[in-house]
């Protein structure tokens, strides 16, 4: 085996099965940076990292097939959204994210460019959280490409799941629904250059190109708000947060579940996001639908005493950032309810499931344990 | 969704098709128990965990198909060896391993049954070893099971593989090659049964059932010295310390590179373990050969000032642990020679890889970044 010069360039159209294991390492090793708080980095049995007195830790996987198709948009997205992901969960929790360790599963015909490209997605995004890359694994799988990165955390004043109350209002940042709009747009076969522009618009044959583009980013590239939650944990403004990953009704009634409270949802407020809302009157999907039940939105669901509104208006008004009351806490059983002007119907929730829909693709990439 | 009452009894039969995933999670859910430290466990964004000012952080992956098979033996094995090869990391950097992360990855027709055993398993090994699990995830995959573990430990005095001198003693601990003798038999059709006994000898048609059982479950099983690491640092005894997860010859080669020293072994030394070599006696595989390149020993390779080999001993005695000096660092390039007598002949790596040989099974689960 020879080990001489890291660093040392491989062929770009090498596969796994050409490059080995040992050659693969070697070569990821060579384009991970140091960073601060890592006292032993890649190579050892073990990272050794600094840390505070507490430390959050959360894993997310991105599985091909199940979570991406790599003909969907570049490598690079795929290893940015697997970071991504990660750092939405930190976020929800007020943490600072810090050191990640991603374990990668390969099929052997997968490519050095291709894994190049994954990896300068998530070192980029890395760079930009302000988070190292301390470890990692790699493995041969018979399987789908997949992609599970474990992120630590500082923490400090958390922001929990399980503190909403009776009388709480239930508020969301941002808007909702492009994600899923995208999802259902490269389903249908659009798809996202590698110039960032669209080289197909797939079934897609309105107008408005540029809603398209903005929902399929929403999709391939989601950008949570990722310091607003410590911004809230600071000021004392809330009750209990959590990350829209799996669909505003399904993760509402998991912070009910957690709280032990029931809320309603008044529909006429929901803050569809306008992309989606636009490629619905020209023929795209139910955008009203999408913000409802639709993933992957990476933004924060907020239970907030009404006297508290105001303060958090004012924070998010520094950080930019929309913030909509969308209904309230309540007592009772764990459940959810929709407001049509005076009417109250039971709600439910309805986030994919991917064990259950063979074939199809639920619209969380996955369940947190 | 109903979410009444946590661990209500799931038909052990049901699929993950049948349950889905989040009923699969409030499974999960119900059976780990809260540990020490724990601030925020399952069920958040993230896990909250107290750590001290430096953490240790490892991940490593078992794939079906790639690392063992499930007709090998029962699936609470699969979940011991899924954290026991990460505790190896922890131990071999002198660590105290505490959290763990467990991120899975099943095909829909996995049922609860064995994923029970699985957790089973996992569960065990944790309280054998003090470690909680704190959080994961679950997914769908069209490929095989992989249960992927991120394990957390805290560090203080810590063993790093960099610091081999020339002129140190290579030591190893225990015995070597019982694992790699037991996967042989394990891939010619030899079976543990859910008892621990051997339920089938495949392609074994010796006596000696009482070895191939300790290789097998060397193989499945693996007992690695998980406080010696602790001890040493403790004594300040040894320059360099790494855990044997890929062979002798293969990680001692990943010593010297990271050391930049070279290295001989004296063959006639080698701790062949009693087991394997009593099997190559009736006609199994050759038992030098698996202590020398067969991996997953998970004992330690550790670098040792010749005055302090005594030291070493004196701690081993205590832990009733073998250690072997069975050859020497030195100077030069990093690169690995033989000692046969009195001739030296060059020594190369044979791990296997699995991406270059496809359908064949590498001997260390997977590789570290």
């Amino acid at each position: 085996m020879s080990d001489s010069g890291a660093g040392a360039a491989l062929d770009r159209a090498a596969t796994m099965a050409d490059v080995g294991e040992r050659g693969l390492l070697k070569h990821l090793r060579s384009r991970i940076p140091a960073g601060p708080g890592v006292l032993v980095g890649i190579g050892d049995d073990a990272a050794a990292v600094e840390t505070g007195a507490l430390t959050l830790v959360t894993t997310d996987v991105l599985v091909e097939g199940v979570h991406f198709r790599r003909e969907w948009g570049a490598a690079n997205l795929i290893g940015r959204k697997a970071l991504t992901v990660n750092l939405s969960d930190i976020a929800a929790m007020a943490g600072v994210p810090r050191y990640a360790v991603v374990s990668l599963c390969l099929p052997a015909d997968t490519t050095i460019e291709f894994l190049d490209g994954i990896y300068d997605g998530l070192l980029e995004r890395a760079a930009e959280a302000g988070v190292s890359v301390v470890g990692g694994n790699v493995s041969a799988t018979p399987g789908p490409l997949t992609i599970d990165i474990t992120l630590l955390g500082h923490g400090d004043r958390l922001l929990r799941r399980d503190g909403a109350k009776a009388g709480d209002l239930v508020v969301v940042t941002g808007t909702l629904g492009a994600a899923a709009a995208g999802l259902n747009f490269l389903l249908g076969g659009a798809r996202l250059g590698a110039e960032g522009i669209l080289s197909h618009a797939g079934t897609w044959t309105g107008a408005a190109p540029d809603s398209l583009l903005a929902c399929i980013r929403a999709q391939l590239d989601p950008t949570p708000p990722l310091a607003f939650g410590r911004a809230l944990a600071e000021h004392d403004i809330v009750h209990a947060a959590m990350d829209l990953s799996d669909g505003l009704s399904g993760d509402l009634l998991a912070m009910c579940l957690a709280s032990d409270v029931s809320a309603w949802v008044d529909g006429a407020v929901l803050p569809v996001d306008p992309c989606a809302a636009q490629l619905e009157k020209e023929g795209g999907t139910d955008g009203f639908s999408a913000a409802l039940h639709g993933g992957e939105d990476y933004q924060l669901l907020l239970a907030v005493p009404p006297d508290a509104f105001g303060s958090l208006k004012d924070v998010a008004v520094v950080w930019d950032l929309p913030v909509t009351a969308v209904g309230e806490f309540a007592e009772g059983p764990p459940a959810l309810s929709m407001k049509f002007g005076d009417r109250m119907k039971r709600l439910r929730p309805k986030s994919h499931e991917h064990f259950k829909e063979p074939g199809s693709r639920r619209s969380d990439p996955s369940a947190e344990a």
